[in-house]
């Protein structure tokens, strides 16, 4: 086994640890739930959702990615296999089948309203524990906090 | 509900269907071991295999998307959902933690080897119904089988 | 006369060129049409129409380029004129003057099941012709039944 | 219906409508019989026209995109639907089949001389109805006469 | 101070320098009332809205420094601060707080058609006093009545 | 009215909103003045600082959109319409005319002091309130303060 | 020695690696006579032709690595070095020295006449065993008629 | 000798090719002192001036080439060669040897006065013989002139 | 000398220059060693490091010049000279002639964990004095601590 | 007056700038004779020469820019304006009004033929007065003898 | 038969047309090896190799081409066909299958020692018959004696 | 160790690695210098130097990655490390601290005068003993006394 000296104490990176996997669970998923209504949106405004989507799911994607990393760099090692991905998120269950338009924008609207409720609580835990990670968490905060405020707009 | 007429007949559209959504499970999830064992692998080939493994699950995407769209096209509704991977894909568990470059390699030559034989199988069972269909999934196969032969090759 | 010396027999050629021509008069016109509902429209919709059916003529105009010099290729000689294809398409007539965004998508979804069985019909008719030009048919429909399922899609 | 309300007086908007339909008529035309050329050419100058034929396609699109768009601008309805383009085009007819270089070359001559001078008599009927229209098509006029000049070179 | 040496007469640089300043004053606020309309904007068509304000506001910021700069180089000294343009500007006031898709686009129309009138009466002034700055301004006129038809086509 | 959910408590909003908009006021006057210096500057030195004046106008330009959009999503409606801007930047009045070099380091050097005074003051007010909008002030602090030192600088 | 397992039985995988490294020693020869001529032809029309060789040289190089690696894929080991090119090659000898524009025409002619025969036949020949590799080999046939064509056009 | 067809009266073309062959040498002689400036200046703002120099030489070429291929275009055969260009030019002698800054931008500013002064009576005279060369007149004018601009506004 | 007005205290200036200074000699170094190892390298993972090491110099001579700007800006003179980073740098000295690939990350992995140590050393001393320093320090420490984990997963 | 400190002595700087100096007027007269049969040439080959000599001028540029930047950096200050080239070119004169394609390569190749020799001339004055400046020569004369080489296969 | 004017003299050209016709047959040999390994290698280092090798055939390839390029230049006829390549190719043979890293590795040192060798004669031999060879031969030494560096640190 | 063969005989190999080596500290030093003066710069052309010094750096860092590649190319180890460089640089000492634009231009005029006097004797050097890395040591000179024209030529 490799043994990635962690910058941090081991109390620091158990708190930060937690955070990371919560926040990758949550957004494996987010990049999930987004590819499924990008394939099954339907109505008016159909094209300018389905577009949308895929920005969601490259945001969600590299953010997953850039946590994921940011926990073995601190010693520890992430799972964002789909059955830990299933049991772990804390996104609401998205129906299978058609969506409409209307369903989609609140499915994400109400999703979005917790991923970043998590992510402020994580933010808050990685604060003392490890600056390097909490920054990290700020800049994905900040960038779901304005996604959601597209997501709130659009519903008119 | 969106009515999306179908090109196919309902009998073609059921074999095509299920064709699709078995290729999209086992796509999806080699997208998501691909990254799992891109972020835990170590060893002297990290860096090659880091690379090689951001590959893949570029190439998975790419196929998932193609597949799940092909399935709306032909009138269905494709489920890429975290619960709907775990439970139906056809790849291996992969183990959580740490892997060693020889266990990627490993891993990632058995699950080739099993997607390769559900995709050509799913080859044949959508060239009566649908040539269309068929063509994207030979297309997939022979990247995927390019991709085999070089996780073989690095075995030595 | 330059004689382009074919690689298919004559039966082959003939049966191959009637597809093609076909074909030919399709895409030539849809990319006309596409042009006409592009400037014509109007409607709550209009900006994503707008664009959408540029990228609609886009890919007709290089689906009819594909499909005129497979024509050539196989020593024919493709007609793309303006009486020709007037006369000569499938299409439904597009009326004059202005369109309300709901009938253009109206119309293009009558337009595309009609383009759509008649290029599976020609999928059909070149498979033991000529697997090349089969071949670039299955690509052009699989293309066209995609845009296909988005235009009914927006019609919600 | 949509107003567009126009920025011209009525008998403005007639007079540069008329100028930009007839222009519209004569440059899809223009761009559809170069896809023929460019498709049933040959000859020891097939490539170089070939390409040059793309060229001149692409320029007479664009051209024609521009024009139609200036038509709604003002408040008209463009039409470039193949039965118009067919019956209003001023172009001469080319014929069908297999075209030698050379009559590649006569013909674009040919057809060049009589739309730059129609495009002329265009610039000078819009010069006091609406000057922005003017300068678009002197714009349009100047880029015609330099492919003319090229292909009178091209002669020998 | 530097003299920049006009290429115009007295005369001719009053007449033509009061046209840009105008001009420069209408394009600065049309770029400044843009953005307070990408930002607050919300509604169905939140997201197609906000990426078209900023193609407004691209299209007439660039028209702006032409503007200014071809006053600078007939010999005056454009002014664009905030106060002047907030006194000069011949837009109507745009509302404080948030603003619905249909009162932007209200908003709009409203102010382009005020706009487009401006520009073609300081079309017509600088026709005798100088031939170059009257093609900028026919240039730029034609642009924003281009983006005029646009928004009164999304009016439905 | 579109409810959008704020992310922050009522009294964090407050006092965050209050940061934004004042940095907003500050950043558009900033690319205003920027743009008037840019084309009123003359002196040996005038080539350099016209370039350099443009890179300040699109750091000011991208920097006040940030800020803007980071108002909207805390639940606020920013303001950037050029009255608000002219009564409530916090930038020194740039005089109209022509401008020498040297006038223009010296306004810009004066203008950078108290725009950096007031963001580092920003900065403090919202570390309590809001780290992610802390997060991006510190960020547009650290360009301003960079820019503010190449000012200095070229004073010699 | 490495084991690739092939993803097909012993007999297809003989049946479709004949055809491969049949295809693989005319392409790379493709490869070799089409620098030969680039370098060697003269005439008129040498600067058409020495760029038309160098595109026929990149498909060729292009067309000759899918297929050398397909046949690596499915468990086979290609030969492209120049001792079994020259033994195996299916295309006429191309004579040494200089070449005329016309020379170097025909013998293309020649040599593509032959090329595509053989490729149809693999195609044929490789239907039952492995339609991966038969998509693989209609793909590059289509593109080496087109190239047919285009040299047959430029004979006049 | 080929003929090239006039879109031009004898009487137009006549007054048309002199204002052209008139620009031409001006233009091409701009090139010509702009290199040399290029080469030989020194001094505290030779970095600034030698890029500047190199857009000044661009941009004269680019409008050189313009200018002549209009001319060509009306049937008429320009003429660039250095002799031509030494007895035609209208810009007055740079002096041989090493240059300083000052007196680079003194004569530039020198010169572009007088090649002003010639394009702006070259726009009168082909106002009514041909509007199109007009306008290309009209577009290299506006840009000589700003160039002009920011060569007096760097004398200080 | 210029008077660069430093936007901190006196005290603040101090803790932030001497954190400044001791990462730039660390940078700066790391940037020479990086390169001394990349060309004197050898071993079976050659290739794989070679490329590496230009990576990890790319992003230390960034992140150098990040922190030494950031210096100026506060108001101080970095100083990155041979001999000073040669005293002052805190990495490991590495030897001269050739090394081998495990001596490669061995070397690295040991001057990593030093510079991480004192970069977040000096992450802790900003945090008060300059939260503008501080957040681009944590920005570069994040950074190296990547880097960190890869050369340590690389010891396998 | 600048000194610019020869990196050479008297003897060789006055040889070395005898060879740049006579290839500065070849390599500019080139440019401009380029430029004449670019805009004057006619006959079955224009397209091809055409674009040919675009080229031919862009090296002529290119080269000639090289050379006179390295007179400067020797000490000399290179002359390149149009009475200075028209007197000091080598090349042969080009004949005013339209030219033939066959004229313009019998002109080119005649050209070249002797720009090579002088160039070649070149080359050897300058071995041991500069090495660095013959390294420059040889790069030019190579890049003219290919050109030289395509026009005479062009001549058939 | 076209005659193409040497620049040398009929002994300098004897001499210069053997080391570059010598030249040629190594380098596409190497160009034939390098794919032919690239297709067959094996090992822990497959992947790195496989790139590497891609880059050596591009090498190559470049280098063939301006060695080819340059013989007919100097008015010989280059010879690159299969048969000549195989007979007077001075690289060793290369065994057919699969091949270990380790052998490909030891392969291409063998093989560089020896090109290069012949290399080194050849930019002797020319120095005399043609400076411009002798530079071209250089470069192309250079860059071979690189890639000798590297392969051989690969071997560790 | 890895003995890396050199194409060298000893003696060559110790006259060339001497001149390889003393140019790669110079090199270096250069690089470090250069960002020096980029950050501690100021003065009325501080903006202008400021980039230009980085222009200096880019090439000073590309020349000695070469010459230290060359130098591992044959055989022998070089030396870029920070206490080398120092001890064995020939650049003059730039002062610690704030420098005036004039200091740095007058510094790096002195700093070229030698590296340019100690290169050519490297040139010389290295004639007989390797053509290749004379070649090499050519360019950077040829380069390298460009710069130092330009930095003269701002003296004034």
């Amino acid at each position: 086994m490799a043994i990635i000296k962690s910058p941090l104490s081991k109390g620091a990176r158990k708190v930060t640890g937690a955070a990371l996997q919560g926040a990758l669970a949550d957004l494996v998923d987010l990049s999930l739930v987004g590819k499924q209504a990008h394939w099954n949106v339907y109505g008016r405004n159909f094209r300018s959702l389905h577009l949308q989507l895929d920005e969601i799911v490259d945001a969600a994607r590299l953010a997953a990615d850039t946590v994921a990393e940011r926990a073995v760099t601190i010693g520890l090692s992430p799972d964002g296999r789909a059955g830990t991905v299933a049991s772990d998120t804390g996104l609401p269950a998205i129906k299978d089948g058609q969506l409409t338009d209307s369903d989609v924008i609140a499915y994400f609207v109400d999703a979005y309203a917790g991923v970043i409720e998590r992510m402020r609580a994580r933010v808050d835990e990685t604060a003392e524990a490890d600056p390097v990670t909490q920054d990290v968490l700020i800049g994905i905060t900040g960038e779901l906090e304005k996604q959601y405020w597209m997501l709130q707009a659009e519903q008119g």
